[in-house]
């Protein structure tokens, strides 16, 4: 039989009220039946019942957090940091798995059915429209690894993919490569827009550089893959920009069916710097993304929308950074 | 403002009482009232509170999700599948972090705060008494990729690791291979420790074979290349059983550092066949887990633990198979 606050009750000699006020968070109780409560509790291994105490302060502590990118390894580190920094506060996460899904209603009836506090969205590859329905529902959202916006509609914390690009161009060209290739993402992906974009623009500042893109069809090995045997059958660049680290594990593994060496042959460049590029039998030259920091951001951006829901939408930007391996040959002096 | 239930007993014209016992799975209502009530609902756009309900009910359809193995590529799958066909049947996953912790005061407290219907263990590297302590505060338990016993005290659904080792052992004699060794991961986890007795078991069967054995200090890329690296500067074996894919990854990259080529030159065989042991830059032989099955059966066994809690504890095996791939060298015919 569970512990109930009635038990409680008896074994501190006070009124159930005075039980239940002592685990409301605000409530008045005094200092002395406080501690008579807490000792009986203890003695009986009582815990309050989260979800018939939120009915009386409101606050579930759970949040929902709504993750879409189960191919991409680099969500394995996303989703433990996740999890333990909400476990480190007192909250808990709920958890959506959209896979294949990518309209909101289903998720947001489920989340408002456990009255969550917040929603954290966890994808690169969701529109602002997504993060928005919940705002529009006035649940307090933060759009982890979401499109940069100037003028921020909802929360978002992420980096810049525009910029990423240019990074990309900038880091092959100084390497001295004249013919460099996009070999990005799914076309429709905000992140491969924008990562092309940037890339673009580099591009066009150096007038000798020929520069050419194709897009696999989905971020992951295989798609990167086969786009680069593809790319091999016909007049191939020097270097590629691939859309992020699995595409270009996958096109590295291409590569390597031609018999063709890295980076005297190909070279190739990443982004992300998951787990696997760090392995010194694919050690993947790439573009980190500050992963603990947009996620220890994130965190602190959904809290601070608890303590205050009226706050504006603010959109935070972290840069990324060049993680030199062996994919790419050596800078030119 | 949200939609309550007395918006919807108004706008169907009938009580407050007949609402909620509408949404109540098993409560007696008209079917005249029900088709009113789920009408005004839907014009509404009302859902009904699934915590306030559960008061009801005695069902908060949360099941709490245990995982430690956020270092294991493999979970980002087990992960997705556990999310995906909880959803599927309309439960919901409440996520506990394990990480470092063993014990499962924590998470007990916290997962019956929430009410949860019932905990998945999803861990190999949990003991049974993990799980039982849920068992013994009468929250439904399955312990899955948990140890198998063949008197179980809990519910497990998994693998037999002792046969696992023995088929690795078999696979390498089938080869020719005469110096074999075993490259466990942490001597003290039961996969190791079940691994390694079939491991020795069925190496002991044959008379001119000379094994040896190994540990690595965890089921990690970085400890499986640091315990071969030690390995290759003394008299190394012609092949290694490691304890999983991880480790054998991390293996093949300190064999490749030597410039020694595999599978000329050295052997690998790992266990659980994620989804880097077939990228074609890896390559890996290993023993592959049914991870889909032990998984829909792991949620086939919580649900009938929640028709009928009296059940009895049950061990739910599934058989392993050689994945061939390019680490070891062929079959001798």
């Amino acid at each position: 039989m569970p512990i109930t606050l009635k038990d409680v009750a008896e074994r501190a000699g006070v009124s159930r009220s005075a039980v239940s006020r002592t685990f409301t968070e605000g409530a008045s109780v005094s200092l002395k039946t406080r501690k008579k409560v807490e000792k009986a509790a203890a003695d009986l291994g009582y815990s309050p019942n989260a979800l018939a105490s939120s009915l009386t302060t409101g606050r579930t502590k759970l949040i929902g957090l709504i993750l879409n990118n189960f191919q991409n390894p680099l969500f394995l580190e996303v989703f433990d940091l996740f999890t333990r920094s909400l476990q480190d506060r007192g909250l808990r996460p709920l958890l959506v798995n959209l896979s294949q899904e990518t309209e909101p209603e289903a998720s947001l009836r489920m989340l408002r059915q456990y009255s969550v506090d917040a929603v954290i969205v966890a994808s690169s590859t969701l529109s602002p429209e997504f993060s928005m329905a919940f705002q529009e529902a006035q649940i307090p959202v933060v759009h982890s690894f979401g499109r940069f916006a100037s003028a921020p509609r909802v929360n978002v914390v992420g980096i810049d993919n525009v910029e990423c690009g240019r990074m990309a161009a900038r880091t092959l060209k100084a390497r001295g490569y004249t013919r460099i290739g996009f070999l990005g993402g799914p076309r429709e992906a905000t992140t491969t827009i924008d990562r092309r974009k940037g890339f673009l623009e580099e591009s066009a500042t150096q007038s000798n550089l020929v520069v050419s893109e194709s897009f696999a069809t989905a971020y992951s090995f295989d798609a990167g893959r086969a786009e680069m045997l593809d790319l091999l059958k016909g007049d191939r660049a020097e270097a590629y920009f691939c859309g992020d680290d699995v595409l270009s594990i996958g096109a590295l593994s291409a590569v390597a069916d031609h018999g063709l060496n890295v980076p005297e042959d190909i070279g190739i460049i990443g982004l992300n710097d998951m787990e696997m590029a760090r392995w010194e039998n694919i050690n993947l030259t790439t573009i980190r993304q500050p992963i603990r920091q947009i996620i220890a951001s994130s965190i602190e951006q959904v809290v601070a929308m608890l303590e205050d829901p009226t706050r504006m939408p603010e959109a935070r930007l972290f840069p990324c950074e060049i993680i030199e391996r062996g994919t790419l040959r050596p800078l030119r002096t």
